[in-house]
């Protein structure tokens, strides 16, 4: 019998989340011949690592149900099926599911939405948890649904270099649009601009005060913001609100909390009514009408180079919360991904 | 020769308006016969005074130039033609306008949008400049272009017994929706649930902390919020925030500025992705498409008696100083007007 290595929610976090919140447990693996009928046995080749996690992580009131308590975390993975009872899998089909921060899973596939096969002749499988995945699909809803970009515009996004914010400012300057990236420190900036083709790039960590951000942001958006994609929230979202243009759309997608949990305030909710702006929250999997055309354009781009994208990749399931901790505090560098084979 | 009196804007104020920043002027009126072709000289019964004036008094950025210093203070007019170059308009016709704080205005009639004859039959005229007026057609927008109401579910609205708020609510109990208001002080709050009929009141007076009013508005909305229009911001603001229901609808027609003039916070900023909510920012004038849709409901409905308002109505023009300094206040109950004649 082989082993299954899995994380679990060993407690919840009281502010920022540490090491001592997962465990690591080995559980039995059962042999194939034992699958019923219509599940699949997968092997996880990458898990993903993303924001909302942390949200799933406490008790409080979110848009979705806790991670509950010494369960198997959440969470996205792309991965190989190794046995199969279900006619439309075969072994050796690379699939994309939500198998969660374990070594393999027994998934389903009768039930529809849980699996999902790709193709990994033009497309690394690693992408379909990143820019031809989630990420990348959250970019396209909130941009395209949200911002609505045209041509001449500009749009700004926070956590430019991340793999939600990288593909939105791609998407806008396919769209014509001047892009301003937000991120922190010269090497992801720099990565933004010279790599990803942005207009512009603010290093946050530059500018202690709201005004001084707002004077670069002047200087970066000197036509004002007609769309914004907001990743993080805090002072980012204020100078931006600042410097919106009349009937500018803002997508909010994540919003940081503080140190210990308690929400940040917004310092200029007054400018939604002088811009008169649409400001909306969103999460992408309540828009699975817009999946199919939003990985068929991703797909595309990405297949064909036109969509760049980096990966902050750790190795082995043990680095997982070491890494997700990491992620929390902006210390990866484009999608975090943690490689399991 | 007649004379016509006036107020101009005789400086800007720092903070909160005084007296001083007004002053009164006395013109010449030219007599009819010199009156030019196609102008129209229109004697006001009525001046409209309104929260959005105070924002014009200012420099600072607003969707809207400011007021011209010793210029006459802008605001909407209601009155009857003593005497008519242009063949549209008769001596006798009642007519709406934005004739500013003075007693009489000579109107080009023939540039469209400065002018409109109004019925008198079944409206009281001063009505067209609260509830079949431009505070009407704002609530219509909002309430119907924004929160988007629906039978069975809540919709909420602060400064509930003003012009604005007062019709909002009706016209979402007329959708059939739950009604909860927010009014300042008891008297208020009585008139708001037993005169117009809003199934709940919350007298924010009585809450000096974000948790007690939270408690109240729990209690008056149990089923959650399903949309907000927003006249006033601060803490009834988060209070709502928090108790919005998934992809409820804010409408964001006004929003207080503190004692000097600064913005004040919004401290939940969080829950427009938590609830996935929009948060929309918007000025009537800018959606003249809605116009007479939104006044021939609102018509109707205060004709037949189905749609109640308030009035405070200040006597003479140069009361008029201080009865706007008291609508900024929240002195005002209902609709506040400036008699003059």
């Amino acid at each position: 019998m082989s082993i299954n290595r899995q994380i679990v929610l060993a407690s919840r976090p009281q502010g920022e989340p540490s090491a001592d919140n997962f465990r690591l447990v080995e559980s039995p693996l059962a042999p194939p011949e034992q699958l019923a009928d219509g599940q699949v046995l997968v092997r996880h080749h990458f898990l993903s690592l993303d924001p909302y996690m942390r949200g799933r992580m406490s008790e409080g009131k979110s848009y979705a149900q806790p991670q509950p308590l010494n369960e198997v975390m959440i969470g996205g993975t792309v991965g190989e099926v190794i046995a199969s009872r279900h006619p439309q899998y075969a072994v050796g089909d690379k699939v994309v599911g939500m198998g969660g921060w374990q070594e393999y899973a027994v998934v389903n596939a009768a039930q529809p939405g849980l699996l999902r096969k790709v193709d990994t002749t033009h497309i690394p499988l690693s992408a379909y948890l990143g820019a031809v995945g989630m990420p990348g699909v959250t970019a396209w809803y909130g941009l395209m649904k949200i911002c609505e970009p045209r041509a001449g515009g500009t749009i700004s996004v926070s956590a430019a270099s991340g793999a939600v914010g990288s593909a939105v400012g791609q998407l806008a300057k396919s769209r014509g649009c001047r892009v301003v990236g937000f991120a922190g420190g010269p090497d992801k900036c720099r990565y933004v601009v010279e790599e990803l083709g942005f207009d512009a790039c603010i290093d946050y960590r530059q500018h202690a005060t709201l005004d001084s951000l707002q004077a670069a942001l002047r200087e970066a958006a000197p036509q004002g913001i007609d769309g914004h994609f907001e990743n993080v929230g805090g002072m980012v979202l204020d100078a931006v609100l600042l410097q919106m243009n009349a009937f500018g759309r803002i997508a909010v997608c994540g919003m940081i909390a503080g140190y210990n949990g308690e929400p940040i305030p917004l310092r200029h909710p007054q400018m939604i009514l002088t811009s008169r702006l649409r400001v909306e929250g969103f999460i992408v999997s309540e828009h699975m009408e817009v999946w199919p055309e939003a990985l068929k354009e991703l797909g595309t781009l990405v297949a064909t180079g036109r969509l760049k994208y980096r990966e902050s990749v750790a190795q082995g399931l043990a680095s997982a919360p070491e890494a997700f901790i990491g992620l929390l505090k902006g210390r990866n560098f484009g999608k975090q991904l943690v490689k399991l084979i």
